[in-house]
């Protein structure tokens, strides 16, 4: 990922997909193609959901097929800032099933993997969730998502008061969802949520926090959309209901709806 | 700085001071009284004022003395959750004007310095704030801060809201005021607000912040007052003007107050 670690550092051309808060750079559309040609060439047969290529009009649908779920760069906005929290997240799932993940952090160079029934890991460490149940003992993440318009934005604010009300330790606010993610794996948080996520940052993190004796469900308290661009995950179950009583729903479009 | 890196992984006891937000360990204790005593013995007549020593009832006063102000963790709470993002801070002023500071990230190993008239690095490479002026094309830093009664929580939303509908790129809460003013240092963000910060979270950044090009004042616009637990950092003066005139005052107590 030498690609983004140069890049990091020079100028770059910025777009706006869906809202001015949405960006891509000429690095997203370049690494994205890199991971693609590659896998393509390898595993001829397989199908790719992938963020660009879905921006650019390919759907979105997971088939029970072989299927690589890639986020070339996540934390764009980050990375168009320089702001040193940037990954690449690969998620391969078989039969709707996630099989693995693979999530590198681009400037720490720390890589996250995780595959199903034999464990997660951070380079060599094998990863571990919190065990924290009550809230006023918790670290909590999440992420502001692309829409800003009045009423999202008052959700959203609306969720972190009640949390931070319920007395949550803290919240943190990184600017990517999957290296969010990892920080929860590795026990270093007790609890993510996010509405307006996609795919492409869950699926690789997934595999990895369940590998991690963590769970990953659904904003309503029930079984995990991966296509519903909505999340909570946890150290422990307990931790998750917690999070899903207290925070109210903030609309996105599905990831399979164009 | 071995020990923090060492106690970061280990269980740790937790007590609080004025809040059930504010923690404090042990290695906090323990690195503070290793950084005083060494520079006490190099400087006897030099003051301190120190983060644990201030909590334990020594008086928070800037004479014109030689005065080291010192963090010994910074983002506690993240250290005592194992979340990556924590610093030592130690800034050192003269006749009350800052002169230098040294910021140690614990686990990615940065060190970034700054000296009155003489540059600011990180690690060999010189610092240069963010040039830009305009809230649509930037990324904005703060913290929470220990209070969270609910007036509190209101206003530091409602400060959130109002820089996000004047369209700012994204804002991120990390946990470490020190390491967020790093990131503005060096360009990785475009303005840091927060209240209920204090002079050790504020005196070593500032120095490293005006020595790469940017700005450091009053919440209100006016100069700096290190002991008003109140900062806007911004790479420029448009930007950091803009942020005076949108956000609302939240009202902390003095450092130089007991």
């Amino acid at each position: 990922m030498e690609i983004i670690r140069k890049a990091f550092t020079e100028e770059k051309r910025v777009f706006t997909k869906t809202s001015a808060a949405d960006l891509v750079t000429e690095t997203d559309h370049f690494v994205e193609n890199l991971i693609v040609s590659a896998l393509k060439e390898k595993f001829p047969s397989h199908r790719f959901i992938a963020e660009e290529a879905t921006a650019a009009g390919s759907k979105c649908v997971l088939s029970t097929s072989p299927t690589w779920i890639i986020d070339p760069v996540d934390g764009t906005c980050n990375f168009v800032h320089r702001f040193p929290t940037v990954a690449v997240s690969i998620g391969f799932a078989v039969n709707q099933e996630l099989e693995f993940g693979v999530i590198y952090h681009c400037t720490e160079e720390r890589l996250y993997t995780g595959r199903r029934g034999q464990g997660a890991y951070c380079n060599d460490k094998r990863l571990q969730v919190s065990k924290v149940t009550d809230i006023s003992k918790a670290l909590i993440l999440t992420e502001i998502g692309p829409k800003r318009d009045p009423e999202t934005l008052k959700l959203f604010l609306s969720n972190m008061e009640r949390l931070l009300k319920a007395q949550a330790h803290g919240i943190r606010v990184i600017g990517s969802a999957t290296l969010a993610l990892c920080h929860l794996a590795s026990g270093a948080a007790d609890a993510y949520y996010q509405f307006g996520l996609h795919c492409w940052d869950l699926a690789a993190a997934t595999v990895i926090i369940r590998e991690a004796g963590g769970v990953v469900i659904d904003t309503s308290g029930g079984p995990l959309d991966l296509m519903s661009c909505r999340v909570i995950a946890a150290g422990t179950q307990e931790m998750a209901a917690f999070i899903a009583q207290q925070i109210q729903t903030i609309h996105y479009g599905r990831d399979d709806e164009s």
